[in-house]
């Protein structure tokens, strides 16, 4: 077990993000897979310095939001921004930021999935810092 | 001028991103494409309450970076991040967690432009935090 | 209740896209967003004069095919694209013309909810105006 | 020269959209490609009846902008969506129908795009049929 | 029938690669689409020579990976590589070789279709050739 | 230095894809991208046993022109194929075998980027093995 894997559990760790139930059904096809996933994408690049975990959450939903066809990957990420300390009202307002770009499609599919996130805590429902008061 | 039009120049001129140029150049062809970016991306969905500017951007540079194909946007947003108080470090660091979602040559482009960004602000070189101490 | 949301709430009454239920659905985390879909994609952006709505619904399946992953919002505006007028062998035809850009994969997926569409309105089976009589 | 490749000749030259230099600069590496252009692309698909040229090229149009990084292509189609009829006008709406779902960015690089064409036919300044009037 | 339809069910059944099923369903919507896609991407493209068909394969498989949002279709050409000699230790690395390009998510839901095909033809558990003896 | 970068670098120089300009010019931004790109993309994945370096990069190929946008990088795997033994008229072949999947607009780029590699390389013309003598 390398120094980087040892990292990347242990940050996964840290965020509640062990996907073990996905990274065992590919255990008897590509072991090596998950091993990568755990390696380069948490232990090399997630736990690095500079950047807090919550904050690195949002960009990676900005990606998933935008690549789209990714739901289990957007859950697991939704789920992992929340274990990192964004509030139930933040992470509604990052998925709504990406509307301008991603488009209404995405940003409606990723928000089914934030709701079932919530719901699942018993987080729902969200009162969203709105615009509501100083619409036009 | 509506509400939403003064917000969202509000938003603009808070962050440093009216981007006069590219929104002229339209206006003998489609002003309302300009004035619509206003409103709606900054009056109605960037000036929202509920998370701050310079987190949202880390949702936006998520969103274009996996998009491709929108350097002009990037770099915009790029220096809007800036101007909205992320440091050199964190905004090479966001860059960075985009890799294992959108990919190295989406990631390669983007620290391309974000380099342009920083050279012209005279903020290179960036000692970004990595992991080279915690390396295998 | 502001005018462009009144506007986007005729318009979507007029083409018989209401989408009652998949904005109730996000009604308790999200409120916004469906206000904005109604405000924005129809009272801002369809609702415009100078392009026919049913001329504006093969730009929106030209953009839904090729984003690709957005099967709800591809099969409500397949059932706009009709409501506004478009005949079940234009539709098809329209889908066909996105072959060259969006590839067979795209193209497949989008048939096969066309064909569940038309088949929930007894338009089946269409006769599609090919080339059958023109084939090398 | 097969019936599909005579068919295709005829509907680009109909359409002013032979795109001679470009499929030129391919004859010395890949000259099947071009000839697959023309016969399948036109030949097989745009030659199709049920669907006028002008309306294929609304959804042409909602593909590529939303496929992003086909400029020479996107030009040329927007290109023959004049040719075909469609009024500078109706092409700006077109281009604008594209915001709910391809989001800001692709939109401002077509319309850049669109006005490049535009200004090249001498049909600048458009006055795009907006919403001007009926805002909040 | 033409020759290039006759040249692609030919290839298509060399391949084990007849979508009978999918083609079938279609019948009655647009029978034209299946006809193309054995002209076209069969008869036009995928018999062409100077090239085998387990290494087209690898490049469908790495377009369709990316592509993302096309299971069906993706499905179909893991199988299709299989029977063209592809090994099920060589297919894995196949889509191994996508991570840097496509990212995770794209190539978790690979390689979970790859399983699915794999145990279904009784050929699990793979033993990839992977790094696991030189890994640092 | 760790073995997966000694792996990585053995692996590009084995493949002429020193991409030493490119990395250079982030140094002062982010090294670290660059040493991730050896270690992970090459030293973790490409040097994988199990699949020869050529079909590596013809599932590189099918990805890269599906991704779009990514010119540098596209060019740089075209080279790396030749390096790798894949000869000009497969190289033409694997370039069409994406049409069906990503559109022709995708491979038209890539076909223009390919002539380019191709007569730097003196390599022109290529005689593609196409279906000239079998069409219809």
């Amino acid at each position: 077990m390398t120094e980087r894997y040892k990292r990347g559990v242990a940050r996964q760790t840290e965020l509640g993000a062990t996907r073990t139930e996905a990274y065992d059904a590919l255990a008897d096809i590509a072991p090596d897979l998950s091993r990568l996933a755990v390696e380069f994408a948490y232990g090399d690049v997630h736990a690095r310095p500079g950047l807090d975990a919550a904050r690195r959450e949002l960009v990676v939903i900005g990606a998933l939001i935008t690549l789209g066809g990714v739901e289990p990957q957007l859950r697991a990420h939704l789920e992992t921004a929340l274990n990192a300390g964004l509030r139930p009202g933040e992470l509604v307002e990052a998925i709504m930021q990406a509307l301008p770009y991603a488009g209404f499609p995405r940003v409606f599919g990723a928000m089914t999935l934030a709701r079932q996130v919530l719901d699942a805590r018993g987080l729902l429902p969200v009162r969203p810092a709105g615009t509501d008061a100083i619409g036009p």
